[in-house]
């Protein structure tokens, strides 16, 4: 990693509470050898399978963490979301007995949508953007009493995605690269904070769609910047600005942030499912399509690639059938 | 369960034991339940994920514990596999310094056949079925002073597979039923093993091909029947005969058998990809084609189907594609 913890930041066990919680809902995921990946990339490529969750992402970490610190006088949680984070939210809410109410802006995966719904989310779709959404959840909230949950603002959401990276560390404490999406932060912020204190060996690489490359601006300005792009079809990452709070955690600690294409996504689904049969969603295949896209800066290294999740698009579906 | 243990056969302990070995090499697999299969088949069903392992399959366990076993003096193993035995054998052999000679019949899944390779076995491609590859592993065995492991013959390999049953009792101790493919019995049989001592409540179903039906008639018949007939193109439950050591343990224990067709395998795997983002092989697909072949059998009640394996054919590459 390219620096170490400034002052006032969360230590790992801030992150070992969290996993205290989450780990009752959830068994650790599989983090598995890609023997076909490893030859064809020339280094020793492992993937982190966070596809095999009930939710089938890695968000229901945060989700369940943050319900779980609810106390008793709040009835539930208000927050915005194209779907992966809105049904982490929905998943803990349910598991602790509260309400969630999740806006999603317009062209959200569908299947995400009534996933939430079939987890007791009320759903409103209501905004042109993930920002508009955000207003609109956070009009719910003040009306509703609810708390309001920013993905990418919220620490608790935070410590409950690290336990992904934590579980990352201890499975395979010799990597020398965690290659991970970014989106608005707060994934590559938890893992800059687990890295930073349980493996400052490694390095710490994000990959961004060009078509909303929000994160990737800002990681080069040094600052959160406002990006009038905004357009990837990958969910997951359909970010027009990164969170204020998680961007201290990782401004400084990533070494490298690939630039792909919405199209790189897509082949590097496809290569996904080819060499270990398993399909991610577009931001799922984020990762790999890093590795894919500058080989070299891996080669000869122990390398995890993380599958973030397999809620998969409509337009990657096309693509495996065309 | 339709019945419980006879005498001399082996009880927890055995499979405990099996497990402190094999619990070195594999976490436990994932057990999930699926929102959109619960709903469509109108039951609680989970699917048991064996296709997250390092080879893809369940048969390290196997592999792994039947290693694990040798004398110093034994130098190694020899078995007959179609492929994903035989990538068991080859793994556990290599995890504890011994050689592998695999003996893989006639239209073996080349992928397979690859991985073997990569493991370190000694791949010999010989015989027009199963059972003439068991004559040449035999016979190299004898040559070479290494002993010949048959799956379905072998208590360790069916020990190491049972801890397979005991993950997914232990995660789901409600399980109303268990479904797995049904080939030679070893997978099957194992099963029996643990259900009978740690599950009873629960039903035991295999699924077999029609176009490999010799398990299905011997249960029938209630002893082991050779069968004619055995081309399916799964490679997993392609045998023309149940094993015998195995037999005993299922024969009494399985409460239903599925016949279904390989075009009904092929559509199952196609139906798991669509509903839960995992693309299984023939076998792999054969006890969720089961559920959907009878689903009046399993309504209202909690299911665990397995995903044995994802080490997919070719012939369903194909079907997906088209």
């Amino acid at each position: 990693m390219a620096s170490t913890s400034g002052t006032g930041r969360f230590a790992l066990t801030e992150v070992y509470r969290a996993r205290q919680i989450v780990s009752r809902y959830l068994q650790p995921t599989p983090l598995l050898r890609s023997r076909i990946l490893s030859e064809e990339l020339g280094c020793d490529l492992w993937v982190k399978y966070e596809n095999c969750t009930p939710i089938r992402s890695f968000k229901g970490r945060g989700g369940i963490y943050r319900a779980s610190t609810l106390g008793p006088e709040i009835a539930g949680m208000a927050t915005a979301s194209t779907g992966n984070h809105g049904q982490g939210i929905a998943w803990g809410a349910s598991v602790f007995g509260k309400r969630a109410v999740v806006v999603a802006p317009a062209g959200a995966n569908p299947f995400k949508l009534a996933a939430m719904r079939a987890l007791g989310a009320e759903v409103i779709e209501e905004g042109e953007t993930l920002a508009a959404a955000n207003d609109v959840a956070r009009a719910n909230a003040a009306d509703q009493g609810l708390l309001y949950v920013e993905d990418g603002e919220d620490p608790d959401v935070m410590l409950g995605c690290a336990t992904l990276a934590l579980e990352i560390v201890e499975q395979l404490p010799a990597l020398d690269d965690l290659v991970v999406q970014l989106g608005g932060g707060n994934l590559i912020g938890a893992c800059a904070l687990v890295l930073d204190h349980a493996a400052p060996q490694a390095r710490l690489n994000g990959v961004q769609s060009d078509a909303a490359p929000a994160s990737y601006q800002s990681w080069k300005a040094g600052e959160p910047i406002l990006s009038a792009r905004c357009d990837t079809f990958a969910g997951g990452v359909a970010t027009s600005y990164p969170g204020h709070f998680t961007f201290d955690y990782w401004k400084g600690s990533v070494d490298e942030v690939h630039l792909v294409s919405d199209e790189d996504l897509v082949d590097a689904a496809l290569v996904m499912l080819r060499a270990t049969g398993h399909l991610p969603e577009g931001a799922g295949a984020a990762a790999l399509a890093g590795v894919l896209a500058d080989p070299d800066r891996y080669r000869g290294r122990t390398v995890v690639v993380l599958l973030s999740g397999g809620n998969v698009e409509p337009l990657i579906w096309d693509r495996l059938i065309s």
